[in-house]
C-alpha cells in the first residue's frame, strides 16, 4: 500500500508515522528526541521501528516520500536553519535533506514543524474551510506556521513564522536565540519552568509552589490544580494567559487571521489559557479586530497535525 | 482614451490623478485632505479638478473606474474600518465606496492606502522583481502594505497590514487608537513632533531645538539639520531609526520579507534614518535572518504609488 513517513520533530518527542494517502494514519510511534545526542542517533532508533513496520505491515508498504517538520526547518533548502533554539548544536545548519536520504533513497520535504502542523490542521483538522490562520504550536519552544489565503507563508527565504521569537518584554527572560524577551519564554514549556520559578521567589511559602519540581514541570499537574482551586496555578496561568495575548495581538495586528489553533504539549491546558489569552488579545486589539479573531485547540489527536501536515507535503509534490 | 482615476487619501495630503493602462500618470495633483471636515467637502474639490482634466484633455477621457488607497479602507467591504487614527470623525465607518458613487456612477475599489502604494511598487517600482516585501508609509501615520508571495495580504476581514499600531514600547506614547506605544506615535510626523517635544525638555538650552515648532516639524528642516552637523538631529534620527528597527524586526520575524520600502514625507530623510534602522533591525534579528533583509526607498516619483496601485486595482479587475 501507498503511503508516506511523516517525522515531527520536537525539542523533546519526535513524533512520526506511516500516512496513507487520505490522511489515515496507519501506525505511530512518539520517541524521545534527546537532541543533545549526534542526529544519527536519532534517525538510527527511528528508520529501525519504520523497518519493523514495513516489515510487519500485511499488505506492505510502499514508501513514497518521507516528509519532516522540524524547528528551524527551511522549505526552501531542506537544511535546518543555523542555530535552532530547541534543538542541540548537533542540527545547526544541517542538511537534513540529505541526511535522510542515507537512510532511504526518497523524495524528502523538510519544513518547519509549526507549518507542518498548520498543513494538517488545513487539511484535517481544525482549519478546514479556513483560509487565513496560525497555528501555535507549545511544546519546548513556541512555533507558529502562518497561512495566507489558502498558503503557507514561508517569507523569501523560508524563514516566516517565527511568533516565538516576537520580543514581548523589553529587557525580559534571556532567550537561546540571543535576544531577550521572546514570547516563546514565556509560552511553552520552558517559559513555564521560568514562571515557576518566579513564582517560587515571590511566594516562599507556598506549598503548593514548593512542590512543584524546578525543571521541567508538568502540565498535567498543573491543569489539576487549577481546577482544584489552587490559587498560584491560576495566577500562573492567567500570567501565561495574558502574555500569550499580546504576542497574539501584536501578530493579528499585522496577519489578521480568523483563528489562533493551539497545539502541542502546553496547548492541553485548554481554556485555563485560552481564555486569558483571549481576554488579553482583545485588549490589544484594534478596535475593527476586537472580538473577531478566534482561539481554538488542534483538531486533530496528540501528535498527528505534524505527521499529516508533512505527509501531505509529499502526496502534493508526487501529485504535482 | 482609456484612463482610471486614482486617489491616494492621507492624513494631511490627498494625491489623485489619471493613470493609463501602461501606469503612465497622466495628471496628478496633490490638495490637502482637511480630514476634520465633511468627506463632502474634499470630493467636492476632488472631483472638480477631474471635470476640469476631463474637458481639458485633447482626446477626451474614458474612465475605466476609480481606485482609492486610503487608511483604514477595507478592501472586502468598501468601507473606512471604524476609528481611522489619522482621519477624523466624518470617515469613521465610512461607505466609501458609495458615497463615491454619488460622483461617479463607475467601479469603485477601495483599499488601505499601504497597499495600493504596494501594488504600485510591485508593478511599477522598487518591488518589480520581489515577491515578499513591505511597504512602509510614513506620512502623518506608519501604514504598511505586505505583499507575500506576490499577492497583498489582506487577511480574514481586509484589516490586515496594520504595522503602525504593533507596540514598541510597553506604557509608551498613547495612540489615537486607543493602545500606547504603537509603532507610529515614534515612526511618522507625528511621532516625529512628539520625539522633538521631549528632546526640548531633555535639551531646554538647545538653540536648534528651540527654533523647531511645536507642531509639524519640518522634515526638510531636520534633514538640513542633520547634514550640516547639527548633534540633536542625528540624535533624533538615530533614536527614530532604532526604534523603527525594533518594528521591523518584529514584523520581519512573522513575515520574512525581502525588502521593506520606504514611501512618504518622512522616508526622504534616506539613509539618515534607514541607516541607523537597518542597525536596529539587525540587532533584533534572528540570526539565521541578520544581514538579509534590504530597505530602500520608493522607486516612485512623489505620491505616485499610491495611485498606481488603486488604479492597477481598476485595471486588474475590468480585465477579469
Amino acid at each position: 500500500m501507498d503511503c508516506a513517513l511523516g517525522i515531527d520533530i520536537g525539542g523533546t518527542n519526535t513524533v512520526f508515522g506511516l500516512v496513507d494517502r487520505n490522511g489515515s494514519v496507519l501506525v505511530k510511534r512518539s520517541i524521545l528526541t534527546m537532541s543533545q545526542n549526534p542526529v544519527k542517533e536519532l534517525l538510527d532508533r527511528l528508520f529501525f521501528d519504520v523497518s519493523v513496520w514495513e516489515s510487519e505491515m500485511n499488505d506492505g508498504v510502499k514508501l513514497a516520500g518521507i516528509g519532516i517538520g522540524v524547528p528551524n526547518g527551511n522549505y526552501h533548502t531542506g537544511m535546518i536553519n543555523p542555530n535552532p533554539p530547541n534543538l542541540g548544536t548537533y542540527w545547526d545548519s544541517l542538511d537534513l535533506v540529505n541526511t535522510i536520504k542515507d537512510y532511504r533513497d526518497l523524495p524528502v520535504i523538510v519544513t518547519n514543524d509549526a507549518n507542518a502542523a498548520a498543513i494538517g490542521e488545513m487539511y484535517f483538522g481544525a482549519a478546514k474551510r479556513i483560509r487565513d490562520f496560525v497555528v501555535i504550536t507549545l511544546g519546548t519552544g513556541l512555533g507558529s506556521g502562518i497561512v495566507v489565503n489558502g498558503n503557507v507563508l514561508y517569507g523569501h527565504d523560508g524563514s516566516a513564522g517565527e511568533l516565538g521569537h516576537i520580543v514581548i518584554e523589553k529587557n525580559g527572560r534571556m532567550c537561546e536565540c540571543g535576544k531577550s524577551g521572546c514570547l516563546e519564554m514565556y509560552v511553552s514549556s520552558k517559559g513555564l519552568d521560568l514562571t515557576v520559578k518566579e513564582f517560587k521567589a515571590r511566594y516562599p511559602d507556598d506549598t503548593f509552589l514548593y512542590n512543584l519540581p524546578d525543571k521541567k514541570v508538568d502540565g498535567k499537574e498543573m491543569d489539576d490544580a487549577f481546577d482544584r482551586g489552587e490559587e498560584r496555578a491560576r495566577e500562573i496561568y492567567n500570567y501565561i494567559g495574558g502574555i500569550l495575548g499580546i504576542g497574539l495581538a501584536q501578530a493579528a495586528t499585522i496577519l489578521s487571521p480568523e483563528a489562533f489553533i493551539f497545539y502541542g504539549g502546553i496547548s492541553n491546558a485548554g481554556d485555563r489559557l485560552l481564555k486569558p489569552a483571549l481576554a488579553s488579545m482583545n485588549e490589544n486589539l484594534l478596535s475593527q479586530q476586537k472580538g473577531k479573531i478566534t482561539l481554538k485547540l488542534s483538531g486533530l489527536p496528540d501528535g498527528e497535525a505534524g505527521i499529516l501536515g508533512a505527509t501531505s507535503l509529499i502526496w502534493d509534490n508526487v501529485r504535482d
